[in-house]
């Protein structure tokens, strides 16, 4: 039963993947016609399952499954539908058919909650086209920021026309905003992104909070020199300077329990061979599911590179280039969903979000709760993204549970 | 009197100066009209000074002095008069002016010495036009390889032309070789291009061996990942390995006398702040004025690059991308050279040149030697390249208590 609706979800994605910009690839950015087409293939199966349809100003779908009574705050199910550029076809669709396959079994059965239930279609998740994200859930939170509207694509198309292109409504953007008492809580199915649900195991877990994130520019700077003339001892190398803060780096993320720390991106000037680098610049990214964990790393990578710096002769840059704090989830939504998946008799198992998702926007506005599913090798933003049905079958069944445990408490 | 012959060598050197092929700024290259104009220049200083001058078939200018009997073997005194580009005006035409200088004093006094001076002044050096350096030398040592008239340079014109378009002989180039027992030496000053004269403040030191050069290139590949979702434990990422072999090339330089290590490049791929790489690629420069020392640390870097890549489960790739043996200086013109500096009074300073000169070749053919002179702060390759006159002055005395020594030798 839920093997079948899981092979139902997996084959829709696999419908999605037809809609896209760049034959051959998925790649369905903000306001085009391949999202436009997938939205419309979406809100066809909502209606199918009874409910209710709408594009609000942004252009984000909602379906509406009624509950029992008419104006009881409802329970959202979303995620998003646009996509990055040779994207997988599962990172935001599986979320939104999860939240359609739940209210089907209610339709088939002909069943109301004392709640209405609503799946989200968000249409901007992942920035591709304005380099902004979360253009849907900020105007459903009702923190959308009109110098957006503003913003350029590749083409010169503002995102202000964008809107206008695909039946958006400028006028109508702070009426897109949740009513207060519209809803109780949002819920996010997502797969993964990472490797941790794989090495233990498990189909499914449950969301403890989104990483706050520190990105920061580290720049050691120290004298140029040719490769063959300067004995070591009169060297201002930056470049073994970086080496040691990346180590010291990843030495601190291994004894923080949670804590990431990534030196992804590196360059040396000039970077020759043969010349020594006059100046070696360094990205870090740090992030952890407690603001307070992630701050006494980046304070203490920072007071690690004063001190190389200072031993070596060098000047220290550090520069804070973005930091969003910790986004966690609600306690008491969680442990719903917890239930959800113990009842399921799967091993409960909670995680962190690395990566970003529209919830952390609705959290600004409401209780969020996400449930992430196990993704092959944890490859994402990647064609090779891949899930299991048998693992999307267990999340089928996790709503299920939680709609019937929600019910239950609200009845 | 040696202080006024240092003021006209440096005068000489601004006079080159001017002689460029990009108003503003030193850019001298093989066969140009201004390294041509730069030849006329100091042919008419050789002239000046009772040689006889002649160019070769490549373009080397040779201005000689004879000595009291026609057919003794000469003493060669050279170094090359073309230039990077954005050049200082003293890394080559200083050794070519100290040289005419010596001369000068001889010719000034009507003196001959029991042998011919010849000085030599190389056209390619750098290498800047054709990316192959020491034209001059080679064609002088009988080393010149035929393949590299086919090279072309960034206007598609081969070498064999530039050749023919500075007056040069494609057929006289084998003739150009000296014949045995032409010459019984080979003396260059340079300035040291490093800084470590002025770190021990001694105006000249004698070099002992041009260092030997090894260029790697260590790739280690891992597996790239969201910087937000993979767990530390479950990473497999190249760049802590690449900090780690950075610091051993430093630490095992530092442990060995004479040894430079140098990272003067590294390359993350994808190279994205908010990604784990996948790659990295690390140059590494190893020199040492002994081969055995060179070779030894390069192989206990090849064995720690693949220790690391198994500890971390990466795959390390060790390439050699260019392996130089060391050029040691001839014992005995070194100890001439060595009583000359102590003869002027100055300390005694024996250092390696870390970078190639023309001599490098002539050690193929001839015993050689050479003299670094003290550049301000080792900077070279730069405008900003600069000598002190009282250091020439003390070169200027070197050659003169040199040629007297060998005379005495010879006489």
């Amino acid at each position: 039963m839920t093997t079948d609706r899981a092979a139902s979800i997996l084959a829709r994605c696999d419908d999605l993947a037809a809609f896209t910009e760049e034959p051959g690839r998925i790649t369905r950015p903000y306001g085009t016609a391949s999202l436009l087409a997938a939205r419309d293939a979406i809100a066809e199966w909502m209606r199918a399952a009874g409910m209710c349809t709408r594009i609000d100003a942004i252009g984000t779908l909602r379906g509406r499954y009624e509950g029992e009574t008419a104006n009881a705050p409802a329970l959202l199910i979303g995620s998003h539908i646009d996509s990055v550029r040779d994207a997988g076809r599962y990172d935001g669709p599986l979320g939104v058919l999860l939240g359609i396959a739940a209210v089907e079994r209610l339709a088939a059965a002909g069943r109301r909650l004392p709640f209405p239930v609503e799946i989200v279609a968000f249409p901007d998740e992942e920035g591709l086209r304005f380099q902004t994200t979360y253009l849907g859930s900020c105007a459903l939170a009702g923190t959308f920021e009109p110098a957006l509207l503003d913003y350029v694509d590749a083409d010169g198309v503002t995102l202000r026309e964008a809107i206008a292109a695909c039946g958006g409504h400028l006028e109508a953007l702070a009426a897109a905003a949740l009513h207060p008492g519209e809803a109780f809580g949002y819920v996010e199915a997502h797969i993964e992104q990472g490797p941790h649900l794989e090495a233990v195991d498990l189909p499914v877990g449950v969301v403890t909070a989104i990483s706050g994130q520190t990105r920061i520019l580290a720049s050691f700077t120290g004298e140029a020199g040719h490769a063959g003339t300067v004995a070591m001892h009169l060297r201002r190398d930056p470049m073994p300077a970086a080496a040691e803060l990346i180590l010291a780096a990843e030495a601190l993320a291994r004894e923080t329990p949670g804590l990431l720390a990534t030196a992804g991106k590196i360059e040396a000037d000039p970077g020759a061979s043969n010349v020594i680098p006059g100046r070696v610049d360094l990205a870090l990214d740090v992030r952890h599911p407690e603001d307070p964990a992630r701050q006494r790393v980046v304070a203490a990578l920072e007071e690690r590179a004063r001190e190389i710096a200072a031993r070596r002769s060098l000047d220290a840059h550090w520069r804070i280039m973005r930091d969003h704090s910790a986004v966690p989830c609600d306690a008491t939504l969680a442990d719903r969903l917890a239930e959800a998946v113990a009842a399921t008799g799967t091993r409960l198992e909670r995680l962190p979000s690395g990566a970003g998702h529209d919830a952390v926007v609705m959290a600004t506005c409401l209780p969020i709760a996400m449930l992430f599913v196990r993704c092959a090798k944890g490859i994402s933003h990647n064609p090779a993204e891949a899930v299991a049905a048998a693992d999307v079958a267990v999340a089928v069944e996790v709503f299920d549970r939680l709609l019937d445990g929600l019910a239950a408490d609200r009845a």
